[in-house]
């Protein structure tokens, strides 16, 4: 007997500025069993994108037709102008095939999806330090004191979630943070909760003899 | 910010002729990291058996002594002869040095280990079937029909105590085995209640800004 081979889903999150698409980015070149969830929104493609691949691109009626049929983990509202949203079938999908999927989201998002898939495994991408974080934050770009102050305090609200998550991944070192995502992955794999029909199938071999 | 330091209590279950002792072993081999606990006995040293290695070995006295004293985790009479049990100090000694430490006990020592200490994390060894295992328990040795009953009937019992842990790792191959535990103790040093201190000390630098 081997162990379940259903894929996992890895909600990840973590505030701006704390390098978790560079992890994922990588995470996925080096697995290719793992995959990016591909989000839908009513946003114009920029240059270069490619439908399905980047985003699964959306008019604002089809969209809401998904809404009303129940399609997403989760959506949200941009500004009350864009849709953004998690496509259900995709993900559902892939772990089927046994793929693992990644959804880089933020909390809100996160505990939406938790609630209609609460098997997802919540992992946060945190920075070596408040001081790292705030450097980062600051140095990104060349925006107003404002912009930096807005980015700070959404920051500041996602580390606030760390208690929620399942694990915590310090991202100061990449291939160290990489070799920890990948040993939750393996371990998850191995978890009692994701290999309920193995254990039913030895528990029935019992009561057989 | 570096992840917790602080050791994991690994408490590793599994029916007889399972080959959990020889995981374990190759586990502390490779990993100085990992210890196994010693348990303590009022059973007289076979030859070449060390006092404090394989066993702390003591008189009923010295054993009921520390029954008062609180100090074992866990204790039982084996047979109504022999006591056996895990001493408490040197379990938690080990966890305060940064030191992993292996449990192999059975179901009944286990669910008295959770009770006192429920951030144990309890691992299952599973053969690779019931098939493989009932051929296991039957080849083992020489004994009597009855005899292999007896250890049947205790086998299956604890493989009724899989839904109770949290992870299963199935021994078909020796060093796939060993790569799960190892993934399974790196996992649960990312996990956020593992880390309680990190956390805190994080959200503790979000409210000085």
């Amino acid at each position: 007997m081997r162990q379940s081979e259903k894929g996992l889903l890895l909600i990840v999150s973590g505030p701006a500025g704390v390098g978790k698409g560079t992890v994922n980015a990588e995470l996925i070149k080096r697995h290719p069993e793992i995959r990016m969830s591909v989000s839908a929104t009513t946003r114009k493609p920029r240059p270069g994108e490619i439908d399905g691949i980047h985003y699964f691109f959306k008019t604002q009626a089809e969209f809401e037709q998904m809404i009303s049929e129940n399609a997403f983990l989760e959506y949200m509202h941009v500004f009350g102008m864009n849709y953004y949203g998690t496509p259900k079938q995709f993900v559902v999908n892939e772990l089927n095939q046994g793929h693992h999927v990644i959804l880089e989201i933020d909390v809100q998002g996160a505990r939406k999806v938790k609630e209609v898939f609460p098997e997802a495994i919540r992992i946060f991408i945190a920075p070596p330090s408040m001081a790292a974080l705030k450097e980062r934050l600051v140095k990104r770009g060349t925006e107003t004191p404002e912009a930096i102050e807005t980015r700070t305090k959404t920051a500041f609200a996602e580390m606030r979630a760390m208690p929620e998550c399942d694990y915590l991944v310090i991202n100061d070192d990449l291939n160290e943070a990489i070799a920890q995502m990948e040993a939750i992955v393996a371990a998850e794999m191995c978890s009692v909760a994701h290999n309920e029909t193995v254990i039913n199938t030895f528990l029935g071999g019992i009561e057989e003899c």
